[in-house]
């Protein structure tokens, strides 16, 4: 086993702290990387505190993750010593049935074996993430990583980044398309950046007005306050899409409006649940969905995507010892719009 | 105008009964129907008693409506005297706007006409239903109804079976498919009929385990009582595609974990607001969804599309003097699966 410096919560209530893990000796289809990078989620948090319960302690959070290859597997055809690899939410899935075969291993019938906070595919051995000097990841479920991109803002693509991409490829998002975006948060500037380079005319819609400079800087080319009730009348019937990121209490219903007929509006954020009227769906045959994660094959095609755009996250590079503060501030929502732990901070304990 | 007898509502708390109206002397465009049939659709009730707010008084319901052309205007192409038409939700639209011009006139910007407890499109002229003998229309809102079907079972095909085969065919039922439809009234039944015509696989799931003979007789292959909790986890991502047509209360949240991944439940029904978990929805990217009615080529295409497959609604004929009782019934689940109007009985006063 290899002995990993890593920074874990010993318990629900403890600040993360540092920690000695073991990772497994790489397999011949395994790769060891070197952690260089990785985001901070506020699904971290929730994690960590285990408020959505069944939280497995010691938990190293952490699944935005970008490092070096230092070792491979025998077996190993994707990667090579020295290149980039990232991790993202999934370290590994059954790979044999229908929804794995359908490259939706996020939906894996047996369950993905998640990057922490699960176990792997034995059900036995704890999975731990990405706050920490190295991981071991079979290369399925690994990503290439493009050398053009500044790599500290690359790890928040494989979560906040295919959050957003996948629904705007599953909507067809496309030149031309209104998109209204809903929350400038984490989710939400990767998702303005994102349909900005697909072409669409994006509004961003917030209920905190100083958000309009930056949603402007990101490349949104309107902006609207939901604080302004007359907004849900101007814009009634204009978007093509909402991608709706938000996690607070919000009236479906409301946002709902804005779309035209046989328009999509897509929930990656998790409010408590809302009340939900039949009619705002059935005038204008309107669909509500949802969209989790996305497979590996389209998260490969999200990194090339903003390789291709030169698309990064907006980031605040801290070191590991700053992360129980940095918690504090996701929960404020004080941070624009992603933490990102420099992993080299941890050797200098 | 011409003097028309009808059956009226003249006020929300009133029982309905013969009154005579005018109808407009057909215009170049127009046709005038002798109408044959007029089927009783749930919303018919709603708004004879006014339990929507807004009616409009003396009210003459009906929009299920079959007869045969009894006179033409000059310019009038799709119809001539002696053939059949029918008529549905709506009677004329503004037919300029970017809804009209998607061919979904039930969307028009302006409102479309309907075809009572409206306005023509000058927005003073009160539009009466198919409760009368005759019935005057632009022809661009008149379906060409086939003469092969039982044309009194063909009436409620221009509100139930449109409402059904729409949603069917946005979402791309096909052979094959699993197809779960939620609730048998007159929605449903004719979502059974239209969605085994198509060649999916059906499910009819139902709180009366007494409709399951109903259900296997009108062309389902499975049926599940939703009373037995566990179908909710026997049933697990069985479903591509499930058609609600319930208005009483009851869980989204659950009924959407009958579908598979990227599975789409359809409303088609109004029950009072419903709690939503997002969660519901992000689990599986699946889509809850609404449709209304269809647009008047739609509605040809479902006519034509019934005319080659033998299909029509199961009905119950009834004169005229019994609509009292018969809208008693409806209220009450009490018919199987929809009242049809003999108009041949008010000449009988």
């Amino acid at each position: 086993m290899l002995k990993t410096p890593a920074y874990a919560a010993a318990a629900p209530n403890q600040p993360l702290a540092p920690l000695t893990i073991e990772r497994r000796e790489p397999g011949p289809n395994d790769i060891l990387i070197d952690v260089l990078y990785c985001g901070v989620c506020h699904s971290d948090i929730h994690q960590a505190r285990d408020e959505w319960g069944g939280g497995i302690f010691p938990m190293v959070p952490g699944h935005e993750i970008v490092g070096r290859v230092a070792q491979v597997g025998a077996g190993v055809t994707k990667f090579k010593v020295g290149d980039l690899a990232g991790v993202g939410c999934m370290v590994d899935s059954c790979r044999s049935c229908g929804s794995c075969g359908r490259q939706h291993e996020q939906f894996c019938e047996q369950g993905a074996a998640l990057t922490y906070n699960s176990t792997e595919m034995d059900r036995k051995t704890p999975t731990y993430g990405g706050y920490a000097s190295r991981l071991v990841v079979t290369e399925h479920f690994a990503l290439k990583v493009p050398e053009s991109l500044e790599l500290a803002a690359v790890a928040p693509l494989l979560c906040a980044g295919i959050t957003t991409y996948s629904p705007l490829r599953q909507w067809n998002c496309k030149k031309g398309d209104k998109v209204a975006v809903v929350g400038l948060g984490g989710l939400g500037h990767m998702a303005v950046k994102l349909a900005v380079a697909m072409g669409a005319e994006v509004t961003l819609l917030s209920t905190s007005p100083s958000k309009e400079a930056d949603a402007r800087r990101l490349g949104a080319q309107h902006f609207a306050s939901t604080k302004d009730e007359s907004i849900f009348k101007k814009l009634a019937g204009r978007f093509d899409l909402i991608i709706d990121t938000v996690s607070a209490p919000h009236d479906y219903n409301a946002y709902l409006g804005f779309l035209r007929e046989l328009g999509t509006m897509v929930l990656v954020g998790v409010p408590p649940a809302q009340p939900l009227h039949a009619f705002s769906l059935i005038q204008g045959n309107k669909r509500l969905v949802g969209s989790m994660i996305g497979g590996i094959a389209e998260t490969q095609e999200m990194l090339d995507f903003c390789a291709e755009h030169k698309i990064v996250s907006d980031i605040e590079l801290i070191p590991i010892q700053k992360i129980n503060e940095a918690y504090e501030r996701v929960v404020r929502s004080d941070v624009r719009y992603r933490f990102v732990i420099d992993m080299a901070s941890l050797s200098k304990q």
